[in-house]
């Protein structure tokens, strides 16, 4: 039989990303290319205990169907962290557990989005996400970044030549892959434009958490008193990635709508991992948690940073984050990119190009992205060693 | 802001069994409506301490992400009994571990139909599967059901009427709603069809452990010799519904890009629990565990027939499953199936009217669908009881 694939899914390749990951599984390599948490910060007996204790405790809860929605008690500790910590506290926003950050982020393009209509993101931006886009036959438009953010000229030039657009895509905290903030200053004008066009922002924040130097910026959904921001976020970076658990908040007519999307989809999220979550992060531990996760993703960001001052000639850039997992750098004039990741796999150090994140799949890049929380810290020595090796050729 | 919603989700509403399952927290009302498992059926002390063990001795991999095709040994595990007890073992075929049985029903649908393409369907079928089709945006022809499955000159004639038909979904084994098994005559007449013109099988078979008595019929996927079905299956049934554990075995052209759709919605499964599921399927447990569901579901589904029998006036028709979960019950000619929903949950007593089963969401009905899975014994003798009563004035 010939197999007539539909027209959304005949030309989506896999995730550059998830294919190197399989790769990894190769312990010599160093694996500066994943975007796992850290081994270490998984609350492991934590996690063991409380497993336990649940399914001696509640197991038909535990094992039974739940509700789309999600398991109501980490409902509501979503909704109270996003208070305390975000200043996300809307009246006629709802929450949604997901299975995972990313199906938050299929979700809201599935239901704001007919095939055709058009999806602004930053550029370059979550290849999962802008895949998910296309996926629902989405068609994405991006917006060159700049270091403090979305180009807002270009945002608006974006919204303007697209009046099909529907969303605005943006990571504006510890960007995925740059590792950039987008500054209060332009997340207020990003906003306006939004609202001024009738287009939905969706504000993508799985680091969130996890910042460890200078000053919080307010989130986008923080902003929003129009009901016009749905925001997505995840556990998979401050309890297990493994566990697939997320949230996503958004005006009611969104989430009822994405309730209904997420019940053809899988019906509900693991319910006993739901269970564990809403222990973990109402319980004392959560906060000091975090903090130690903080300060290990400190300690490693600074070690990668020490080795590409140490290590990288002047004429190779790179960004300095204040929280998240990636560090962008971006090769000089006239560099082969793909020789060069070529080159740092042959020693054993996968990176990923930074082709692999642009919205337009044929757009070139002369940049690439470098992970510190998966590796050792040897390892990120010794792999920004053999990199600036490499790169002293160019 | 006014939300404009895509126009494949505007139209499309919660499942009303979902809706139903809500009202189902008042432990008062006896819920024939639900389709879950018996919590009895939930081997709660082997995963609280296969939980432990694995959080003990692969805390790394249980927490951290995964593969989106599923855990390696899970796969195999799934290969292995498909093989062993469905006949299935197809060179050119592989298998990806979903989110539940939903997962690969949507994931089949988005790979396979463009918006306005044609899913053939059994009419009645199964709800969740129809919305996930109707959120593709997928249009859905029904097929008139017998008492041995479909009507196959109907499906011949929506074959011919329905060129852009990309699909043909069938709950060939103890079907949602209707409890009956279609006939080995007509599964071949069914795949001769499909064959013919060009149109993919999407074989739902949730229940195919759960037969307690008569005799086996071959799945359609064990028949397939022209990598023309794809065969979706569930541990929700036969482990915990709770954990979203089932999987695809399909043509491998199709799988490759069923997990690219996946990675765009949720990643991967949940993998701590798919290591509990393949600890347990795997282990000497697993077939003492299917007769104890076996032995627990024909007395459950004997008292309901027992019940009927009693208690229904004869001008009301019903199903007589060998296996699965479900009665289908169908009202004299010209009684209200509305005023007779009503009437039962006014007696607190909540069954699911056939009208939630239609391919044409319009379509009206004069049945309605029994789960002996989830009451108790005296539930289900009482319940029968007060039905019984109410259909007596039709």
């Amino acid at each position: 039989m010939e197999y007539r694939i539909s027209d959304k899914l005949a030309s989506l390749k896999p995730s550059a990303i998830r294919e190197i990951f399989k790769s990894l599984t190769n312990p010599e390599i160093i694996a500066f290319a994943a975007g796992n948490p850290a081994a270490e910060s998984f609350p492991t007996e934590y996690i063991q205990e409380k497993a336990a204790q649940i399914l001696r405790e509640s197991p038909v809860t535990a094992l039974q169907y739940s509700v789309t929605e999600g398991y109501p008690k980490l409902r509501e500790a979503v909704r109270k962290r996003l208070k305390d910590a975000f200043g996300i506290d809307r009246e006629g926003d709802e929450v949604i557990i997901t299975s995972g950050g990313q199906q938050g982020l299929e979700l809201v393009c599935k239901v704001m989005c007919n095939e055709g209509d058009t999806v602004i993101a930053e550029d370059p931006s979550f290849i999962g996400a802008l895949n998910a886009f296309r996926s629902n036959g989405a068609n994405v438009v991006g917006v060159e970044m700049e270091s403090d953010g979305m180009n807002t000229e270009k945002l608006e030039k974006a919204l303007k030549d697209n009046p099909n657009a529907k969303l605005i895509y943006i990571i504006p905290t510890f960007h995925n892959p740059m590792g950039i903030t987008t500054s209060a200053e332009k997340r207020r004008e990003i906003y306006r434009l939004a609202k001024k066009y009738g287009v939905l922002i969706l504000e993508d924040n799985p680091y969130g958490e996890l910042r460890f130097s200078g000053e919080d910026v307010p989130t986008l959904k923080s902003m929003d008193t129009d009901g016009i921001v749905a925001y997505s976020g995840s556990y998979s970076k401050v309890l297990s990635s493994g566990m697939r658990i997320g949230f996503l908040c958004a005006p009611k007519e969104i989430i009822s709508k994405a309730v209904v999307a997420k019940q053809v989809e899988d019906v509900h999220t693991n319910i006993l991992c739901q269970m564990i979550c809403e222990s973990f992060v109402t319980s004392e531990l959560y906060l000091p948690h975090l903090d130690k996760i903080r300060a290990l993703y400190r300690k490693k960001c600074g070690l990668m940073l020490d080795g590409i001052k140490k290590c990288f000639p002047e004429n190779v850039g790179y960004t300095s984050p204040e929280g998240g997992l990636f560090v962008w750098c971006t090769l000089p004039a006239g560099a082969d990119l793909t020789e060069f990741v070529a080159s740092a796999l042959a020693e054993k150090v996968a990176v990923v190009p930074g082709t692999a994140f642009n919205c337009d799949v044929n757009a070139p890049s002369s940049s690439f992205r470098l992970n510190y929380s998966t590796p050792s810290d040897e390892q990120i020595v010794r792999g920004i060693e053999v990199l600036g090796n490499i790169l002293r050729k160019y």
